[in-house]
């Protein structure tokens, strides 16, 4: 398949009067659940050739990453709605719809069911003022293209901005809109260090207009922080939340013992 | 099964204080799901004969399109929630149907599950005034009888216009309605040749009122475009969405790879 | 199993300040969805005697509709929601539910999913007061008992009137709902003789409160209709709508070619 | 599994300004759906011993029944949402579960799949004031401990009382929802005769807030009777309703036909 | 896979003017549906067997509680949402990620699907200003890393507080819900004795913002405690409920009866 040509993280021309955004990689999250009577049907060999597999891209999906040309997390999920979390993150959508489209031929994927998936792009807003040139300022560029930390836990979750009567993001003055976002980062800075946040933009890729990637050591920071946030009129009087995923990450090693039977 | 007389695009004589709509091609949006491991199951050669088999039909349907009775476009669709997009345009609905059924008995129907598809008509409303006969002008027919473009990407959702409170689009007077469509269609201006645009009615005949495709080669125009009208009042207030579909283009040689296991 | 004796169409003694309604022939709509898979998988000799089972039944549902004990019509249904509808219309609900049960009992019911059904029964609302005798009026019991037309389309969905807030149906004077019926009805008769309409009650018998099924040789017939109707204060501040299913009419003849594999 | 004991029908001494509600008999509805190809797979004498095994338990039942222990009714379900409707009253949640739970294991049981459930418990509130020992009125006892009639037709739907914006029924003063109550009792007294009705509480039972069942020998009563509700404020405004399913009555004999294949 | 490091039930530092929470043990509700067919099909040694590991996991879980390193309860669940219910309380989240990839490896696993699940940790709210220091009061150490009871029957249900227009309850005054959840905790304590609470926290973990578990021996105590709740303003006006799931207590030996076929 053919690639279309990366579009950089250019600011769209067309944009009016809503807010400029900047885009990096693209993003796909991809959840499967374990068919685990078909996992245990198989031969030990096959069981050992199809670990083999996977740990091997895990070593293609990190060489990308060390070249600077995508990156990708690998953890589990918890509870009912998947046991395995992937995101990729890459320069173009097609490498994520070849990055699926391999995974889902290796024999692994003939024992998961795709449970749940998102298609974003990796988004930087300009609600606060930048006096950089986006293209080359280094923090930019890190932000939009980012090398995914290895915490113990991911969290992700898609979310909108809520169009109901009184309460329309999408009709208020910009001015409100910065205010708001300003005092919403506000309390995202309390937790630097403690968490990584990764917002990537769906409108027109996925069913809703944002994807939130957290990742932390500590799986109670997710909570405390979104919890705060909860309180802040952006979410409060404006946030629509879609389902939650929680998930502890997967090296080799554990992927190993996670799929031990 | 015979066919019912094409309607067509003759304005509806019944039609009130609503808007008037013309009516071009009928569109049947078709999404399939791959159970891979039945495509896998399946020997060499019949994997072979249902590529060739759906190969075989694509140029048929290219046919169709050069002799302007249709148009298809062929795409992948990126997520869990299909594999492969199917978009024909045709003059009746009856051949639509039998397009689907005749789908439906190829070998590679054996190893896909339908997971959405979408009944509209190709449509254009008349809110902005044409002093034209749109039976014979041919830039209202091209709208209507849309050859496909061959972009590298597609995006489809279904839309309804809001009626919620006073959030009441159906309730509003029709100069209302017409400046608001005019505006948004001043955004979609801003786009032109990054990204073609097909509106399809469904009220009656599907469980939106409308659908949207947008064609384009970069996938952020779609973001772009999508997010900027998301502030427009047509959208901000009185948009509901559906599910987004997006996908990379399919031709013979790239769906042998995409197939190729 | 035996039968409920007919009701009749007696208006109901127990009605109040509501509406008095009028009811007819119980209705079941009967989407079913093919197995192709198990359907190729039959041999040829089975799949015959599945089109002749079929098509012996029609043949007795045909009798059913001559000796005006009812009426069935069938129906492709285009897109993924389903194959086949069937539209049964019997005196006692007992009647079709023996209809299902004896569809289920057949051989092409092994090969086909059960994807929605409708229960309601044939209703008119003297909304507009009539100066007849509905017992014996013979165009009130025409449309009570309808034979049901042969034309090429069929479209049926499910609505509610709404209760939200400000916006409730059923809390409006009987005047004003009086006045917006007839008005409702006004934009119906503009389309006499290009399309036919049953309505069906369903408070109490399935989801939503009405069914509504369009018979039309033209489907734009459909969308201009539901849309123009969509800008009338009923449809546009009370009307909710649920699934839309359009399907293209089988006769012996056309049922297996589309059968056909 | 050890019972938890009866808890009577005693007013809960915690109750405050909302309603005092008695207790009686716990109900379970269970709807399963047939696999009719199972079915059909199994050998003569195996349907046979199925049959054999449901009516042995409707017998069971039945007895349980005379005994004043419980009570069971057994219908069909119209349409696609089952096939079969068990509606059991027993004294204890316990006893609900060990029935489900017997028949899970019968050979019926294999060729069915629970499509819907519904756990709650006879409830009678106390808004309109008795000044009779409930405990031993022997009215009241019938009430909540009920012999489920015998009619051709059962309706079972679950509702909510809305708590939207100000239609919240839960905010309003107890005169008024007495008032509303008495109002809506007077509705049902018209169609006194002609159906039989039974409510059951399920909050913190199950998702809706009350179940509703009806029994009438002519199901147009089902919808007369709660189309003439659904204009009385306390439905109009107040009422939130789930799936409605209709069934038709089974005897030993009548399952047996049902079952005929 | 490596534990995170347990959090304590530190309070949050970066935690602003919502209001403070404590957070304790991490809880999975984990619901499992029995495929009985399945379970049939396995040879009585299989069962045996399969039953024996099962009840051997049980006792560990009990010998964790023991040792006051968590706390696990095994319910049935009544009606078709599921079959069995665990719910397992333990220090990091890691810990149950591991409990339900052990459970999937069982040879029950086989026979079950998992229909839901629930992600959060215990939580208690500091709206009650307390004078004491939680990490050593041993009454909040109690409440924060419960014992689960051994209950006849258990009821859950996760819930969020509303953000709908006027009744956003993350826009109210600290005092506003603070007093509203005092008033809530009054209600509560009418019960003592009869029902044990635990409210566990999931905002950023799951679909609902806090999951309800509640432990008696007389179900009708559920409903009693949770309607006279629902007059209350906190649950009236702000209270959104998910699904309720209610269950029967199972120790080996009813367990070992409720599996027997």
């Amino acid at each position: 398949m053919s690639q279309g040509r990366g579009h950089g993280q250019a600011q769209s021309e067309g944009q009016g009067q809503g807010v400029k955004t900047l885009e990096g990689w693209y993003a796909l999250h991809d959840f499967r659940t374990i068919d685990w009577n078909a996992w245990k049907a198989l031969s030990e060999e096959d069981r050992a050739r199809a670990k083999d597999e996977l740990i091997s891209l895990m070593g293609e999906w990190s060489n990308v990453g060390e070249q600077k040309q995508g990156s990708t997390a690998v953890y589990t999920c918890i509870g009912h709605k998947a046991d395995l979390t992937f995101m990729h993150l890459r320069p173009t959508l097609a490498e994520l719809d070849e990055l699926e489209n391999a995974f889902n031929k290796t024999l692994l994927a003939e024992v998961t069911i795709p449970s749940y998936s998102y298609v974003s792009v990796v988004e930087l807003s300009t609600y606060i003022d930048a006096n950089v040139d986006p293209e080359t300022d280094p923090y930019i560029q890190g932000r939009l293209k980012p090398n995914l930390p290895k915490t113990q836990y991911i969290n992700f979750y898609p979310m909108n901005k809520k169009r109901d009567g009184n309460d329309n993001w999408f009709m208020l003055p910009l001015e409100d809109r910065a205010r708001m976002m300003r005092d919403h980062g506000m309390i995202g800075r309390k937790y630097a260090g403690r968490v990584t946040q990764v917002i990537s933009g769906s409108v027109g890729l996925d069913d809703w207009e944002w994807g939130v990637t957290l990742f932390a050591d500590d799986p109670v920071v997710f909570k405390h922080l979104i919890y705060e946030m909860r309180f802040d009129e952006a979410s409060a009087r404006y946030g629509e939340f879609g389902t939650f995923f929680v998930g502890s990450r997967l090296d080799p090693e554990s992927l190993s013992s996670y799929l031990e039977v």
